[in-house]
C-alpha cells in the first residue's frame, strides 16, 4: 500500500517565506511537486478532462477563461440510483490527490458512485495564466477559496448538463485538509449543489484566533511524548545545544559533522537548521500512520516510535544528544539508507503548490501559530499579526484580512447548516483547529484516536486500526442516508 | 399617508436601453431619483453614517475602499433582549427606502429593535468611484449582488464590534423587491449573521427561466381584467388602433391631439409611445394600493379601478377608444389636473439608479419577459436571449450570465435553508416570480390577496385591507420566534 498522502504539507507555508521566523517558516514545505505516480497496488482508471472556467466568477468585466483539469472514474457508477462523489481539490496536483484518496475508490461500488476529482485553480495544470499565474498580485487576484468553490459549482453544473443520467443524482463533496475545509464550505454555501460533505482533517477553526495558536504544536509534542519516554524532552533540549554550539566555529563544525549536513553550517544558517528540524517533527506527526509508507522518503509504520527509539535520554553530552537527533532525523530522511548526507534546504521547495499556498496564507488563510517551549517541545515563538501582515505586503503586495473567512464562512457559528461530517485523527496536529464535537444531529464529528492526518481518506490497509475502520463505516452510513434522503425527496 | 413606495420600478430596466424592444424597454423607469423627502405623517429620526468598505471583497490585489452610507434609528432599541432589523438596501437612494418602509418603524418598539438601513453600492451616495462609477465595465465590475451581500456582512460585523450591546443580539434582514431578494439570499449565504429574513415581493424565481416569461404581464392583465368590465380588452385593442393610425400623417396628428402629447408624434416614435403606455399599465399594477398615494404624480386609491372607469367599451371608434385611453392615462399622469400635456419621454430617466440597474440586468439579473397578446393585453413579444445578450455587449461591453444566479443562490432548490418569509401581494406582477407556497416549516410564503408590490412593508394605514394586517401580524410572529430561538440558544 502506498502512503504518498500528507495532503496538507503546504498548509504551514506562512506566506512571507523570507522573513517568517524560522521555527514556523520552515513548516511550509509542500513537496506537492513530487511526481504524482499512482498507487501501484490498485489499478485506478480515470479520464483526464478539462473544463473552461471563468477566471473571475464575481465580476463581468474580465472575460478571460482558463482550463480546469478534472478526473472522472465511472466504473462503478450506475445511472439508476447512483451518486457522484466529488473531490474538492486542494493545494496541489489533482492526480496526486486522486491517487491518495483510496477511500473514494474503496466505496465507489457500494455507493454506485461516479468519482470526480476537481483540481483547484492555481495548482497542478489548472493555471489561469499559465506560467504568468504567480507573477504578481494582479495575476494572483483570482486565487481565493470563493473562486475555487464557484469553479466546483460550475463544473458540477456542467457535468449534470452533459453526462446523461447525472442530473438526477446526489453529489457529495469529499476533501481532506484544506480540501476538507473546501468540502465543508461548499456544502455550507452551495447546499443546492451537494447533499452533504465529508470534511476530513479540515481545520476550519485554525483561522482568526478561533483556537489557541499554540494548540498545533502542543499536539505535535504530545505525539512525541506518547511515543517514547523522554522523547519530547530530548527534542526540547536540542535547541539550546544547537544555539550553544553555533556560537563558535568549532561548534558549527561539530554540528555539520554530527548531523551529517551536506554543506557546512554557517551561523546565518542556524535558524534555517532549527526550522528544518522542527518541520521534520511536524511532518512526522502528520504522517504518523500505522503502516509502512513511501512518502518522499520511505517511512516505517508508526514512524514517531522509531524516531523516539533514539531519543530516550536527554541527560547526555551535547555531542551524544546531537548524534541521537541525527539518528532520529534519519528515520525521516534516510530510512532507506540511501542518503549520504542531510540537506537542510531540501524542504524549501519552489513548487507551484507552495507559491500558491504562500499567497493564500497571506490573504484569506491566515493561521496563527505559536509556541511557548513549556506546553510544547519547541522554542518559544509569539504570533505577531502585524509583522506577519507586513511580511506579506513585502512579499506579495497584499495585506491579509484575517477575519474575512469568519465573515464569509461563519467561524464557530455554523449550526444552521447540515449534512457535514468532520473527521479528525487525534494524532494529527491539525485536529486542534478542527471540529471534534457534534454541533447538531447532522453536523457530526468523528474522532479517530489512532489516526494521523486524514487517515480515513486513505485506501483500506491491513494494518488500519479498528478506529479508522469504524470511522469509515460511519462515514458511509451518513453518506448513504444523504443519498437516500435525496431520492426520497424527489419522489 | 405618503405612498412613495414602488421600490422596484427600476426592475424592468433591461440593460440595453437603446435597443430593447419598446414594449419591454420602457418598463425600466426607476424614478428613484425622485427627491427622497420623508413621510410627513411620521417623524422618523435617524443618524446618517458611513462605513469604509472594500471595493472588492473577493480579491486582494485591489485595496481601494469607498464609503457606504447607512442609517441608524435606535429610539426603541433595548440593549437588553433587543434586536436589530437590517434593511438590505436595493437599487436606489437609501433615504427613500428608509422613508418608505414604514413597517420597520411600526414594529421597532414591539421588537425593541434598532433599525439599520444599508445603502446598496453604486446607488444613492454609496458610489465606489464617485462620478466615475458608471464610466465603463471596469468601474462597474464591482456591482454585483455578491459584493452587496458582503458589504452587508462587513457592516453588521462593524456594528456589532462598535455599538456596545449589539454583539449579543439577533439581526433580521428585511427587504423588498430586489432588496427582498437580497434579504433572502443574505440569510441563505450568511445564516451566521442574520437569524432570518423577511423577503417582501422578492421575485427570486424571475431569473433563468424558472417561471414562464409571460407570467408577469399576465398578472398585470389580470389586475385590469378584475378592475372593470372590458378594461383589458380595450387596452389590447388599442395597440392595433395606434398602429393603424400611425401609418399616415393625419393619423399621427390624430394620435398627438387625442392623447394630448407634448410633442408631435412621428412614425419613429410610435414604438416609444406604445412602450410608454405599456409601462404605465405595469406601473399601475405595482402601485395598485388601497389608499390614495402620492407617487410622483398623485394617485387615487385602487388606481386601476379608476383607470378602468374609462375603458368599459372596446367596441367604439378608433378616436373614441383613443380618447378613453387618454382619460385612463391621465389617472396616472394627471390625477391632480396640473399637466397640460403628456410627455412620453417622461419615464426614461437617467438617474444613477437606472444606470446601475441597467448594468445589473445585463450581468446577473437577467429576467426574461414575454407577451403573446392572448393571455395578456399586450402586443406579442418573444424573449430572445441572444439578442438581449448582444445588446448588453454593445451597451456595456459585458455579456450576461443568465444561469449564474441559479448556480450561486440555488434557484428553486433552496429547501435546506431556514427562517425566510416570502411575502407577495397577489396583485403584484412580481408575485409571478416569487415564492408563493411554503417550502418547509421555516421557509414560508405569505400571500396577500389584496396587496400590490410589497404593501406589507409600507406603514400602517387606516385603509389597509385585513389581509395585509394579518400578514404583518404573521411576519412579526415569525420574527419574534427567530429572536426567541436566538436567545434560547445562547443561554
Amino acid at each position: 500500500m502506498g502512503c504518498r498522502a500528507l495532503l496538507l504539507l503546504s498548509f504551514l507555508s506562512l506566506g512571507a517565506a523570507t522573513t517568517i521566523p524560522p521555527r514556523i517558516k520552515i513548516l511550509g514545505s509542500p513537496h506537492l511537486s513530487a511526481s504524482p505516480t499512482p498507487d501501484p497496488a490498485v489499478a485506478r482508471k480515470y479520464s483526464v478532462l478539462y473544463f473552461q472556467q471563468k477566471v473571475d466568477h464575481f465580476g463581468f468585466a474580465d472575460m478571460r477563461t482558463f482550463k480546469q483539469r478534472y478526473l472522472v472514474a465511472d466504473k462503478h457508477w450506475r445511472r439508476n440510483g447512483g451518486s457522484i462523489l466529488f473531490y474538492t481539490g486542494n493545494e496541489g496536483d489533482i492526480v496526486w490527490f486522486c491517487n491518495n484518496t483510496g477511500f473514494m475508490w474503496d466505496v465507489a461500488e457500494e455507493l454506485k458512485a461516479m468519482l470526480v476529482f476537481a483540481e483547484h485553480r492555481y495548482y497542478g495544470e489548472s493555471l489561469p495564466f499559465g506560467q504568468d499565474s504567480f507573477k504578481d498580485s494582479q495575476h494572483l487576484n483570482f486565487l481565493t477559496s470563493e473562486q475555487a468553490l464557484a469553479d466546483f459549482a460550475e463544473l458540477i453544473r456542467h457535468l449534470k448538463k452533459t453526462i446523461p443520467g447525472a442530473r438526477g443524482q446526489p453529489v457529495i463533496a469529499i476533501g481532506g485538509s484544506y480540501g476538507g475545509m473546501l468540502a465543508a464550505w461548499f456544502r455550507m454555501k452551495y447546499p443546492h449543489i451537494v447533499v452533504g460533505a465529508l470534511a476530513a482533517s479540515a481545520p476550519i477553526w485554525q483561522l482568526d484566533g478561533m483556537v489557541p495558536c499554540g494548540e498545533f504544536m502542543k499536539i505535535v509534542t504530545k505525539d512525541f511524548r506518547k511515543s517514547g519516554p523522554y522523547c519530547s524532552e530530548s527534542i526540547r533540549k536540542s535547541w539550546n545545544v544547537i544555539d550553544k554550539l553555533s556560537g563558535s566555529g568549532s561548534g558549527l563544525q561539530l554540528l555539520t559533522n554530527t548531523l551529517h549536513l551536506c554543506s557546512p553550517l554557517t551561523s546565518e544558517k542556524v535558524p534555517a537548521l532549527k526550522g528544518w528540524i522542527a518541520e521534520t517533527w511536524v511532518n512526522l506527526a502528520m504522517v504518523n500512520y500505522p503502516y509502512a509508507c513511501n512518502f518522499l522518503q520511505p517511512l516505517p509504520a508508526w514512524p514517531i516510535k522509531e524516531v523516539c527509539q533514539y531519543l530516550k535520554n536527554p541527560n547526555v553530552s551535547d555531542t551524544v544528544l546531537l548524534q541521537n537527533i541525527f539518528q532520529a532525523l534519519s528515520v525521516y530522511y534516510n530510512y532507506s539508507g540511501q542518503a549520504a548526507c542531510l540537506n537542510i534546504s531540501q524542504t524549501t521547495t519552489s513548487s507551484l503548490g507552495s507559491i500558491g499556498w504562500s499567497f493564500q496564507a497571506c490573504t484569506e488563510m491566515v493561521m496563527p501559530f505559536c509556541t511557548n517551549g513549556i506546553d510544547d517541545m519547541f522554542e518559544p515563538f509569539l504570533w505577531d499579526l502585524e509583522k506577519y501582515s507586513n511580511d506579506c505586503f513585502n512579499q506579495w503586495g497584499v495585506k491579509p484580512r484575517p477575519h474575512w473567512m469568519t465573515t464569509m464562512y461563519g467561524g464557530k457559528n455554523i449550526s444552521s447548516h447540515s449534512n457535514i461530517i468532520f473527521s479528525n485523527g487525534e494524532l494529527d496536529p491539525w485536529s486542534g483547529g478542527g471540529v471534534t464535537r457534534d454541533i447538531t444531529d447532522t453536523l457530526v464529528a468523528i474522532n479517530i484516536p489512532d489516526g494521523a492526518h486524514h487517515l480515513d481518506l486513505r485506501a483500506h490497509n491491513a494494518f488500519d486500526p479498528s478506529s479508522v475502520l469504524l470511522s469509515r463505516l460511519l462515514e458511509v452510513k451518513h453518506m448513504k442516508k444523504w443519498i437516500l434522503d435525496f431520492y426520497s425527496n424527489i419522489k
